[in-house]
């Protein structure tokens, strides 16, 4: 029997190399689906779809965490790197090399027990294989895709059928106007709903996020941290905490919703103050329901009549 | 009897000349103390000590909302005149012209039932006259000060000075770096606490805006308008709604302060919505508590603990 709280990322495994002007790291684990692992093995089990290479040394911190890595595929040659540096204001990541390694040949083959999986993270792969993840799945209770302009640029209409397709799709503030042809965000979120989106999940950074649909609009700040470290993986992290917080108690309604942005946000807070996922494979639900506290209080009043 | 309601507030009265994409206007009512009265009187009686010239058309406007005119100078002259644009996403106005005409000369001296009003606004003018007004103040229960980008490049200890001196200080996200000497703005918000200022809020403008005092930490996400204009003004119309509703009701606590956010997060979303004040004139106290609600919809949950 497959756990009914089973979250199912494919995403990717990487080595990261990275530099900010709080220091850097060489070969540190990265990838798409760590950051979600760590950050969703908090809430509940966790099983990864991915490929690495016969050189990949991190698996251990996964099985530390209880994450499942009966999908993760040793395929012969090297994993995924990338390099990167971030300058200024940590807004954005500027790729100095990509070796796509193991990663270029891969195709997610789900095994029987996966596709029955209730919760599924779509990270930022090519589009084609979001839609074949998705064809492979048996009925899941909630899907969540993520997205880069990459993809964006290039197949549209590819990321458009993933957006029809998903519960919730996850972009970051650029690529939703990107998408949507909008230089203003209320709109832009607008017209992904418009063009068959369910729900959306903007991320902002530092401005928080917010979850638009039909029925739910919610805006939620970003947690306000102070010892910016690395903010590769953050998004990644956010989504670890949205599921994984809609998977333990397995709701999907407006409340549940809402604090699950607040986990989001939480966990993406973690993984931004350190290089790698080390923040959020360290954390504990102590600091993680802390955090969470903190965010609602920053937000949280009762209206009174004014008038 | 002075009202114990009132608000003063010290700035300027002007035309303004905009473009922006949405379309333009020709030497309609502008300035830092028009937005600001507009908004704050639909909360609390309001005072206007500024000057103008004797061209300027715009008295009745001010008259018809109640606004106390008494303290508004008309100087031999013409009135203060903006012309600016703004393009893309409306991020920055564009000054094309200035020319402060009697502005130039402008040195408020307060009538004795001003010095006496209990809630006060500084808007951006010189932080050498921000000093001179709150040297004539007699004990008011809240100060709050505006700035810009010009006065921290020139006069960054004035700056401060006034920063120390009132209860508020307002800023947008650019000015607080600029003045914190801060990229990161948490960072920013705490040097600016450390360097002596009582509480903060910061605007984001799309992004929302924060406050931050030594005891509470706050965050309001911006309303979400699709009807976009012009946003020249939002930053005082924030103003007017926040010291407005905290003089509404005497209360300056942690949740009149919240509420004050949103309250100022609507009034600037109202006033972006079209050229010059006009929505805040035509607004109305349905409107605003429908908007102020709506705003708290967005934000509000109940937490529930989750391990």
């Amino acid at each position: 029997m497959i756990d009914p709280q089973r979250i199912l990322v494919v995403g990717s495994v990487a080595l990261d190399s990275i530099r900010t002007p709080y220091g850097e790291v060489t070969e540190a684990l990265g990838g798409s689906a760590s950051y979600f692992s760590f950050s969703a093995s908090h809430f509940a089990p966790v099983s990864v779809v991915a490929v690495v290479g016969d050189d990949f040394p991190h698996r251990e911190l996964f099985l530390d965490r209880g994450v499942d890595l009966t999908g993760l595929e040793t395929a012969a040659g090297r994993t995924f790197r990338w390099r990167g540096e971030y300058a200024g204001d940590l807004g954005h990541a500027h790729t100095l090399e990509t070796q796509l390694n193991v990663f270029a040949e891969f195709h997610p083959k789900l095994e029987a027990e996966h596709r029955r999986a209730p919760y599924v993270f779509l990270a930022n792969i090519d589009p084609e294989l979001q839609l074949e993840v998705l064809s492979q799945m048996r009925k899941p209770t909630l899907t969540l895709s993520d997205t880069m302009n990459y993809w964006i640029a290039r197949k549209p209409d590819r990321v458009f059928e993933v957006l029809r397709r998903v519960d919730i799709a996850l972009l970051n503030e650029e690529e939703a106007k990107a998408l949507a042809g909008e230089t203003h965000l209320a709109r832009a979120a607008d017209k992904l709903l418009e063009r068959g989106a369910n729900a959306v999940v903007i991320k902002k950074g530092e401005h928080g996020a917010l979850y638009h649909s039909r029925e739910e609009r919610f805006i939620t700040p970003a947690y306000p941290v102070t010892a910016l470290t690395d903010p590769t993986g953050a998004g990644d992290s956010f989504a670890g905490g949205f599921i994984g917080m809609l998977a333990r108690f397995g709701r999907t309604d407006g409340a549940a919703l809402r604090q699950a942005m607040a986990c989001g946000t939480a966990m993406a807070s973690l993984a931004i103050e350190s290089f790698s996922p080390q923040r959020l494979i360290g954390t504990n639900p102590g600091e993680i329901e802390t955090r969470v506290r903190s965010l609602h209080g920053m937000v949280h009043y009762d209206l009174f009549p004014m008038f």
